[in-house]
């Protein structure tokens, strides 16, 4: 078996974090997987959601939106608001990305605010929703880290990174970080989101259209801890570059839209 | 660790299934797990989405409609109708349907005809969408089987049966088909849908504002292929009792009601 | 003049009753009225809409929905959500429901609270606005001497029972009770809403496609008196038993489902 | 008793028909009950609906649309589009509009052609459904003479005029045609569409927070027989001149808008 | 170059105001220029929008709603309601009449009121939006008036008036206030909302699929700046009438109408 | 009168252009113009809308979506479908740039296919509209030259360029190329589209809250003009860049970025 790209079976895509694309963000980074790019920001909004007032909930609350910009896919994909109900994976998606990352934050500590996190799809070609996932953390470790450097929180409400990684059946073999052609033909769709002391937080196995065995399935879970392992030292890496002067921004950025 | 209920960590709450609770159905259960109870109905349409004759895809298809009805949970739970848009978390769990009943159903032979599972949930008890998934197969089952006998299929399009059934970690121990009080209290929320042969179908752990370790996920596994197991036994039973006379449904009705 | 299922022409389908269906609402019952059934629960809620407390009006509100699930009707009826916008028709009978349940109930005794009667048909023979009327004055009564039993209530807001009927003009003859091929046949569609001392509560009488003379009116009128007046002694027992222990609620249930 | 503008209780308010206020529809007619002013319009859509065509219906369609303008009530009435879904009781009227005029239009003899009836409420004094179902006929009659002047129609579809008006029971006494003020306190609210020959189209009454004696009824059904047939003198003598040169037209809009 | 009604290119249509078509507005005007008919209303609302009271912006708001009626044009136009969005060009329009409006109004002097201004169209002949924000003045103006006739007000917030009117190139000719068959054939859609002291208040230029040389440009605001000036004259004439006696509004009324 | 970044009256921002940001669009780019950022994409839909099929319109169709992303603002901007609705500034914008550039394209030449312009703004700071008309004009141009490269255009549409820049009253000077403190504190937002050969295409000018005269609008009017001017060189520069080898793209991309 060999893969479209010729990458190993336990091989992650070229990875690149490129900080502040969105400048009115409190935190923003330009997440690439690949030819897979999101743009992920975190906004930070002084105030909570409704019901934590009228169930008297202490504490912040962090929510994400996910949307694919119609450009990002090969037959353009229509806005949810011209079809007028949002997109059912999307839902799904954005509830993944928030339950994801509030495992990672104290919420008590974060106060009575709340963070967004948008994660913007511009260019689709394979796991999406991880690297939303993943972006989404560091977008949110920015701004917090934005917060703290004003005084604002005293003590970090970030216990620790959490990152996210597709698997797959592909050609009858467990395979890392599946692209878009990979996916296509893959028969069993296997996300796995895990803290950096290597957790899990989510796990979702879906063989639409077929099944998968017990083993496929240790398969695939080894392969997410190995991938997801060698993610968390490049977020970490991200973090700290984005609060370090800009002067390496521009090859930062240049290299996340360069490989075209 | 006592449970709320003294069941075993093992053990299924009592299940029953009493078919044909909505007559102008092709195929029809309500199902209950404990105090959980869901209508399940399959409708056969004699035609297919419009996606599949635009891009000119054979055989049929299946989908899903979830909803719990107002008077389902213990605050009455405002119709989606009235809010103006689909509970995300409805709307997730009706797509899990879907792709898993999916799953064991083969659309070519199912001919140019849509089978439409719609669960109406009348009281929620904690595992909800995995008594759908359950009861939907068990509808779909009847549905064929009234299609076979009607001369309108000559091969059933039903491979194998579907189960699901969920799992949690409830005081540090993990335990099978978590009820609310359970539910509620236990650090993860676990679902798994597997094959009569016990292969899977779809996989989806998620420790909401906490984490699990990759021993309570196997403990959880381990559980849940047992319930399946055990499940899939009573579905056949149940599907098998739908073809017969009608003579024992008062006893089984009045069973399934009589708990309370 | 023969009627499809040979009743006389003054002559009321087989009516059941069968309280508690919907355990987490406060009082529920299914209705039958021969092959249309639908599940009336009555949910509380300490709190009154927004209106009134604007308006500063004393007291408490009730108001009803009514829903065909998909599977009520012999092609599947599409949920309002999935349309985008409440079935005009629903509307119009939710609003009938609310009105007529209202007239038997006084508000200021009821205190600030809300009284939410949930209507959902599960089966669609004719009929379900008139079914819909009867039952839901039943989980009312119920739910309302639960509050009494709780100490909630000193004095029940309950002035009278309400009850609800249909006739029509079927081959030239009016008839009692319409079925749904009656129903389909007949030249007048009439309800009639009356309370246990039979004063009118509603009267709607629609000769959709063709009008009907005074006299057929008059024939009408009085079949709907009469079987109001039967109703009304199968509700009071109803709500009798509803409140005694549930030894035969196993033998009334499976009655209502058995007919099949 | 005395009326509040000192009518004998049989006795309508002014009734005025002003045609053409709406020169692009095919028939238009502002309609005054006293303070009461609608704009009733029909144009003819050379189409039928989809469902007729799915269904192979034959013949045309007439449908209505209601809608009170949002400076028709003292306090302004929100827009439908603005609170994002169409009022439910206008629903109902536009509802029981469609239904009243197609009962005296033959829609075989129509042809594939659809006949919208919109009425729009200038001012709201009370009666705009039946101001509706009155203006609408007279706008259709308009319009289908211009369709028999143009040799599109051979034989009127029209069979006959239909009319509606209101009736209540205002301080104990059942009287013909209430205004705003006699209906915010009448106990009953009771609707009559009759046709020019005298049988029922639709009878509506309802007591909200109130019942109603059959005696009372009785006598409200025969105020209203003695308003329909006043009502209908008045109809043909508008569409009689709605046919003539425009010599008049100014003076029956002055008299129309000038009681102000 | 001849225009298709002989008008002189710098000649308005006949234009007239009839006020108090809608009595239960505080203010209401019916404008026609030429066939193009708008019924305009002002409707005061003794509160403020939600953001003014969450921002503390200090005074009034004056706000706008545009809409065509279905029978104002020739093919009936589908209600918004209907197709369940606001139609985008009545959101831009009704913008435009309400930024036009504001900008004579001193919204502190006004208080913490709304002025709704509703202009439904009656008759589309071309020029709707001018005629919107030339009714919509008068119909804010009439009520201002009887604002400070009743003494809620002491000094009028009306700083002067404002006055639209459309131009376009006609045939190669800038020619003023374009009716249907000119504006269907015209390379330029030019609109200018001018004050009473000849100050610009919006201009809005649009060659769609063609553009305007600088040349024409000037032509066609030099006929604007003429409309202006004599649209202004009948605006004053209409309010100082509206507050005399009605004895002369019939005739007015009946000219408005009578051109037909 | 000193501007708050120091430019001169007449000096445009720094611009930027920064082709195929998003690779699954046919042509994009990513425009700045000093801090606001839009990217702009072009995708090629080889069909037509219903409405052309209807009419049988020929030739192609080019119509543009315009949206704030969240965190383009300083506060979040809640997107379109949360809220429920297109926001009613968008879909006014969305239309501007439609009509805008289809004034330049040769709609028969095109043949039946649609341009899909998507313009999302990432930093807004004055500008966006004029920035997206500029921009999807430069994607529409790498797209068409695409079709024209792939051999499925022969002649191109595209008939000249065409730009947009904004211009208003800062402290009563007309200034060129407003940014965001400087338009929040303009007394005339004024918006000109105009084609490389000088021509107008659209001119927006608007005073809310205030009126500007003759002489002002004139003053505007020049500075447009010499400011459209200088860049459609840019345009002109940029479309050439992007159908060359990418060499030079990454340095591009970075001074796009870069300047924060």
């Amino acid at each position: 078996m060999t893969r479209p790209d010729n990458r190993a079976v336990d091989q992650l895509r070229q990875i690149t974090f490129t900080p502040n694309v969105a400048p009115h963000a409190t935190g923003s980074v330009l997440v690439s997987f690949g030819d897979t790019r999101v743009i992920c920001a975190c906004t930070v909004e002084e105030d909570v959601p409704r019901w934590m007032k009228h169930q008297k909930v202490k504490g912040g609350w962090l929510t994400a939106e996910y949307n694919m910009l119609p450009y990002s896919t090969l037959d353009r994909k229509q806005r949810d608001i011209t079809r007028g109900k949002i997109d059912g994976r999307s839902s799904e998606i954005q509830r993944l990305i928030g339950r994801s990352i509030r495992a990672v934050v104290d919420l008590k500590l974060l106060g009575p605010r709340t963070l967004w996190i948008d994660c913007d799809v511009l260019q689709a070609d394979g796991g999406t929703r991880t690297a939303s996932i993943t972006g989404g953390c560091i977008a949110a470790a920015i701004a917090i880290n934005k917060l703290m450097a004003a005084g604002k929180l005293k003590t970090t409400p970030l216990k620790q990174l959490v990152a996210a990684v597709s698997a797959g059946v592909y050609q009858g073999t467990p395979v890392l970080d599946l692209n878009y052609p990979e996916d296509k033909d893959a028969s069993v769709d296997f996300n796995v989101v895990m803290t950096e002391d290597l957790n899990f937080v989510e796990l979702q196995g879906s063989g639409e259209e077929a099944t998968f065995s017990p083993e496929e399935m240790m398969g695939m879970l080894e392969l997410s801890k190995k991938g997801v392992q060698e993610i968390v030292q490049l977020q970490k890496a991200a973090i700290s570059a984005a609060d370090k002067p800009d002067t390496d921004a521009l090859t930062d950025l240049a290299a996340a839209f360069g490989q075209k």
